[in-house]
């Protein structure tokens, strides 16, 4: 093998060692650091940031990088995992050396500090204790876009890093399209007969819900030697390794069921990750190819598997037995209709399949509006509360279940959101194809079992990492480029059933 | 200020951030990493380390360093603190600078998959799985020395990095000093009635045993905002900052009491790196001057106080009322002999007072012969078994309480040991100095107040972080050298209480 090659991959691996040790420290910020840890974390994530970049952004990469292109010129980076790192990497490259080492710094220090004030604001639901760092957050982020040319719109360029090659125009002509048709669903729901959920939210024992989460996750083939879970406010996945991939998740009294969820959707990711080539490790391969792609895995587990009538004629008996008295005369139909109940709420991660999308409608809408400067951050509690009783119908009763729900900008994450969106779309066109492929899936899924629906994932998503791009890989898997057709058909279907439409 | 010393302490920033970033990554392989994540982190941490050591050895703080020394000529490090900065700072880059990038790299891997076998080991009592990854430790051990002047001793070489300006020769002098009267004393209270202590080796409730834990570490002052305990299989207290110092502990169904003693010995050590001026942290000055100072504080805590008959005074009554089964009809008196028995054990960690320096020479003895290759890794548990033998008249009955029992050598520290009863001499000689500036305390223990205790600690020891070397310290706070009389007059005048010699 090329000479030039090893060490291009050496200083690959230590800029990935530098980058997961700095996913290690943001886990436990997240997970168990005590709140006198938040200053100096803050600077040892920024010092670890900045070493990574300095690294990856050498003359040294790139005078390898273009002596290996050279080298590797005509080998097909479809087929070849080097010329595909070469591909990957070249691309990251030459984003990175537009960025300076000290804004990366700069951007650690302000996260850290924007998310513990989150965490604050959150808790207490004072959107002014978070409004500050925002503002310094989204200056942050126009100063970011201002390092690259120009791009059809500024939120291109963010949007770029989640999900390479797309635009905000095709994703806004994605929107657009599938708006309609679930708007109308939405209107058609609101007119027949709601269904029960009442027994949902009484009392459930937090630590039998915590095994009865544990227990699926298992189920769906999560290897708890390369993993565990933990928790944390805002539940999230993150990985250290291909053999150290970690979930979060959260009990919410209000709301006890969401844990169930939480953890099928966390252990979705985790799943990607850890079906990740092992060769792939320590280099830029490793992971998943976009935010989408990933939503697509997280959504594919909680909603079309978690959610299906199938999987719980298997698990509702052992549920009910855990909770007699909560489900006393709930039948596994009631139940099921329940937890797909569709009805306009204030928390994007608790809303149903059937509204989800126009919370990130909303989202994408302020992000832009942030990042072009036609909305100021001290207004945003406003406007998003106009927009939730635009949208849906409902207005959060205060910040804390409106606005200042999600981490992501505290997290210094602008251009993200859409990403749930694009991944719900891409679940449903996954799993058409699935269902062809696989044409007893629903048949084990009646049993517990999900091995097959694993593999046929590892084999034709997860194994290839960050190989393909989004579009190119949902193309290769499914023949048809990111679409809401399959989505909106799986919508209807499904709540056509549920509600008697 | 000079713009040199910016300089140089930005980059010295850098490397401490580095270093506390690796703190975090070992604080959590031995408290929640996966298996699987093992490997990879032997990466992450040879990254971390090669990187600090890279940066600390650059050219560019040698060249800082020898301006600002110039620049500083004159001034006193033992009153200004950017002086003793440079002294330490200056000693260290000497040091380091030996030792190749490569090999820190190689260490790093190499303890790391040393302590996961270390871990399976113990377990399984199985000394020939953890056999090959000792040897390697030890030939690593050599190979560091090998790039040290030749000192009057190798084992010179490694404990001068816990205990600086410290010979062998000169623990040895101490050790042989205070050897005969403490195995004089171990005979007089072999001689002397036993006393009972069968109670505290009953059916304890962990989580009861954990809440009292948490109580006894808060009234000593660990403030919880700054600080946190988890569970590992060998206690610990590490680092991130001055404001993020967390501490580790473990319950043992065959002896359940020792975790209140753990969480003493770690909160005491914990109590002395959050001691440290604010302004040290981020810089080589914060932390503790050495490993005896820090023992001392650790030992003192757990002993001088959480085995003081004052102390119990205090909590017995209310340690009762939470076992009072377990606890019925045994007097406070009783109590106090029982926690303090003298008997010869195979444990250190749970060694009384009277036999615990044994156990300490017994492992001087061994690192002095793997180090000089007068012993062979491969016969360390015959020889671990021997001398126990000898020296306190006890055989192990496995490895795993035999020569397994400690993590150190599987973490690649050979040297540390002597440190433990240097600790102790030197928590009794502060000790003597404490009571006579603070004639009340006595009075204040059996009141459950431990604020002076804390507040002499912190301005006379902890404050000072790295600025004073131990030797140095302990004469400006006592008036004398480390010196093992304090240490001898404190266990004759205990023992003979408690056995009536």
């Amino acid at each position: 093998m090329s000479e030039k090659l090893n060490q291009l991959k050496e200083i690959l691996g230590e800029v990935t060692d530098l980058r997961n040790a700095g996913a290690v420290l943001g886990w436990d910020q997240q997970t168990y650091m005590p709140q006198g840890g938040s200053e100096a974390r803050g600077h040892q994530l920024g010092t670890l940031g900045k070493l990574a970049q300095i690294k990856f952004t050498s003359d040294e990469v790139g005078q390898l990088l273009e002596d290996l292109r050279a080298e590797f010129a005509g080998v097909d980076p479809g087929t070849d995992d080097d010329a595909a790192m070469l591909r990957v990497v070249s691309r990251d490259f030459e984003k990175a050396r537009r960025v300076p080492p000290e804004f990366v710094v700069e951007v650690a220090m302000v996260s850290t500090r924007a998310f513990e004030a989150w965490m604050e604001a959150r808790q207490k639901s004072d959107f002014s204790i978070f409004r500050p760092h925002l503002e310094k957050v989204v200056e942050l982020t126009q100063r970011y876009i201002s390092f690259f040319p120009p791009a059809d719109h500024p939120y291109d360029t963010l949007l770029d890093d989640y999900e390479p090659g797309m635009k905000t125009a095709d994703v806004q002509a994605i929107f657009d399209n599938m708006r309609p048709k679930q708007v109308k669903l939405l209107k058609q729901i609101a007119a027949a007969k709601q269904v029960k959920d009442g027994f949902l939210y009484g009392k459930y024992n937090e630590k039998k819900m915590d095994a009865f989460s544990v227990e699926i996750a298992t189920k769906f083939g999560y290897d708890w030697t390369r993993g565990r879970q933990d928790r944390a406010p805002h539940p999230f996945c993150t990985t250290f390794s291909v053999n150290d991939v970690r979930i979060t998740t959260r009990f919410e009294k209000e709301n006890p069921t969401a844990m169930l969820f939480s953890t099928m959707h966390e252990t979705g990711h985790a799943l990607y990750e850890l079906g990740c080539k092992q060769e792939f490790d320590r280099t830029p391969l490793m992971g998943g190819t976009s935010l989408a792609i990933h939503e697509s895995q997280s959504r594919m587990w909680e909603n079309l598997v978690g959610r299906s009538f199938a999987f719980w004629e298997h698990f509702y008996p052992q549920f009910k037995k855990l909770f007699p008295a909560q489900l006393d005369g709930v039948s596994l139909r009631t139940f099921y209709k329940a937890i797909n109940k569709v009805e306009p709420s204030f928390i994007r991660v608790n809303a149903d399949e059937a509204t989800y999308n126009m919370h990130i409608m909303l989202r994408l809408e302020l992000e832009i509006g942030m990042v072009d400067g036609s909305m100021q951050v001290k207004d945003l509690p406003e406007i998003w509360n106009d927009r939730m009783n635009a949208y849906l119908g409902v207005t959060p009763p205060n910040d804390a279940q409106g606005v200042l729900q999600d981490m992501h900008w505290a997290g210094g994450s602008i251009g993200y959101f859409s990403t749930y969106a694009l991944g719900n779309i891409v679940s449903a066109q996954l799993w058409e194809k699935i269902n062809k492929d696989l044409p007893n899936l629903d048949d084990e899924i009646r049993k517990g079992k999900f091995d097959s629906l694993l593999e046929w994932l590892r084999s034709k998503v997860h194994v290839h990492g960050r190989k393909y791009d989004p579009q190119d890989l949902v193309k290769k898997v499914t023949g048809s480029k990111i679409d809401s057709a399959a989505y909106v058909r799986y919508l209807t279907k499904k709540y056509s059933e549920i509600y008697g439409l």
